[in-house]
């Protein structure tokens, strides 16, 4: 493949899997042409991993490429994310591997412009209320981490992206029970502080299911274990609606909430339980904004690499 | 007055004072020609405030009006605040005591346009780090209640506010002590949930210094109070200074944090003290982000209404 004008590399990377596809732009829409999933640990580094992407997607003559990763990007050239063991720096990757149009996202910058693009389509009703892209709407997911974005109104009918780091930020305890959890969760990882993504994760999935039942499980068959009426998953949904709710009243985010990642896509009882509802609307103050929010949950997981997409078309055609 | 097509009024409403003032903009630059401020309790209602203030500062016939009001605003016009006990309407006054070209704005989203204009000049260094406009920029200000608002850059050499009701998100206690103190608060107040602005506000101050030392006082006499040494200054500054690190985090502001709001403003000792930029830097995973954003304290708190000005100036235009 060389010099394909209409063809764009673009990828996910987050803390345990990687994503990489090709679009295809040739016709009127968009096309996902082809798809190739990774391992993001145990490589040896960005290059390794960029460069058996671009193998197994031919992928080399790409008009433009953008690279999502799960952290903190600076000058849409380098990431150091918290879950990946190694730098993502896109000018240390060897001359030629990718197409001069190259660059580098926050991953839910990615998935916030996937949700405006494909949102509706691709997500199913868990609240009702408004979902009005005229106004701030969010995104946040569950995954290796916790991944947030907020879409925000430019006035002209366009919008632009908040990107946050906010799973980084302190998760917020509400009961006696809830901060026995906090000191098992900090003793377990070492950590002096309980990070929201600690306990809105998959890890922190795992160690809820450790601290209510005894067992060390993997995250997925922790998952797996859960059914509607274990104490699993009414804790974990009643978190996940806290994370929600703490979010859309961070970034005012009347216009509607998208849920996305892994851990919510594949397990929708976390939000079908009823204690996800009761959370996201607890609030003394603020129960009228909340109940006016649409909540939805994104089930395509490639909704991050459709908003790379977008943008990666936006570059060539810059 | 009447007429005066390079007059402007504006307002910043929170849940003590109602500064309402008039701008002119016949020279060069916007200029502050009166100013007055009212108690927002103790009103009969939203008329009497801004019928009080039209009179006092004689602006019938201003071009435009921007009101900037402590609370989540509906479509330009209305705003139920938590922390006033009646309905802010501008279409409930009575007609033509306000511009037809009259605009209700939230009081952080105003904040955050006057920092953008004046927020170099008009504060203090707190901590070292980058000032850049061209990055994500956060204001957050304790007052009666915790306002916050984000600037996001636009890519165009713009910026959207991406507004904020994040002080009613839920405050996250980090050490056995604090768990002790919400116990407390919740008591006191009679709330189920320990929110941001229970915490990190004036009324917060009061309580905690209530907790510390047994005595129940007024807010300003629990501020005037403290010492660089006292145990509710170091509490409050490590407490200002989490939800400073937070919000940073949750709209990932690399460009810089203001920090206004009259608790802030008339107690420099908070932020001078170390356990503030301590805790602002506390992050297992985000301390190199983190120290790498410069806090700046406004001293100047009528920088909302600078801001609010510059939006009636637009909106007269348009």
């Amino acid at each position: 493949m060389h010099g394909q004008t209409n063809t764009f590399l673009v990828a996910d990377i987050g803390g345990t899997n990687a994503r990489f596809a090709l679009f295809d732009a040739s016709g009127e829409a968009l096309a996902l042409a082809a798809q190739v999933t990774l391992p993001t640990r145990g490589q040896e580094g960005f290059a390794s991993l960029a460069g058996q992407a671009v193998e197994a997607l031919d992928a080399r003559g790409a008009a433009s490429a953008v690279l999502a990763a799960a952290g903190p990007v600076v000058r849409g050239r380098f990431c150091r994310a918290p879950n990946i063991p190694y730098l993502l720096d896109l000018d240390a990757l060897p001359e030629g591997l990718l197409p001069a149009r190259a660059l580098m996202v926050n991953d839910f910058a990615a998935q916030a412009h996937g949700c405006r693009i494909l949102g509706e389509e691709r997500s199913l009703g868990v609240l009702p209320g408004r979902m009005d892209p005229g106004l701030t709407q969010a995104v946040l997911g569950p995954g290796t981490g916790l991944g947030k974005a907020a879409l925000v109104p430019d006035g002209r009918g366009g919008y632009v992206v908040c990107a946050s780091e906010g799973g980084h930020a302190l998760f917020p305890c509400d009961a006696d029970e809830e901060w026995r959890f906090r000191a098992f969760v900090l003793e377990r990882l070492g950590e002096p502080h309980l990070r929201r993504e600690a306990v809105v994760s998959g890890p922190g999935l795992a160690l809820l299911h450790q601290f209510l039942t005894g067992e060390a499980l993997p995250v997925h068959e922790a998952a797996a274990r859960m059914t509607p009426e274990s104490p699993v998953t009414r804790w974990f949904a009643r978190f996940l609606g806290r994370a929600c709710r703490d979010y859309v009243l961070e970034t005012a985010a009347r216009g509607g909430l998208f849920v996305s990642g892994g851990v919510a896509a594949r397990n929708p009882l976390l939000l079908e339980h009823p204690a996800f509802r009761e959370e996201f609307l607890a609030s003394p103050t603020m129960a009228e904004l909340l109940a006016g929010v649409a909540v939805r949950l994104v089930t395509d997981q490639a909704v991050g690499l459709w908003g790379a997409a977008a943008l990666a078309r936006g570059l060539a055609a810059a």
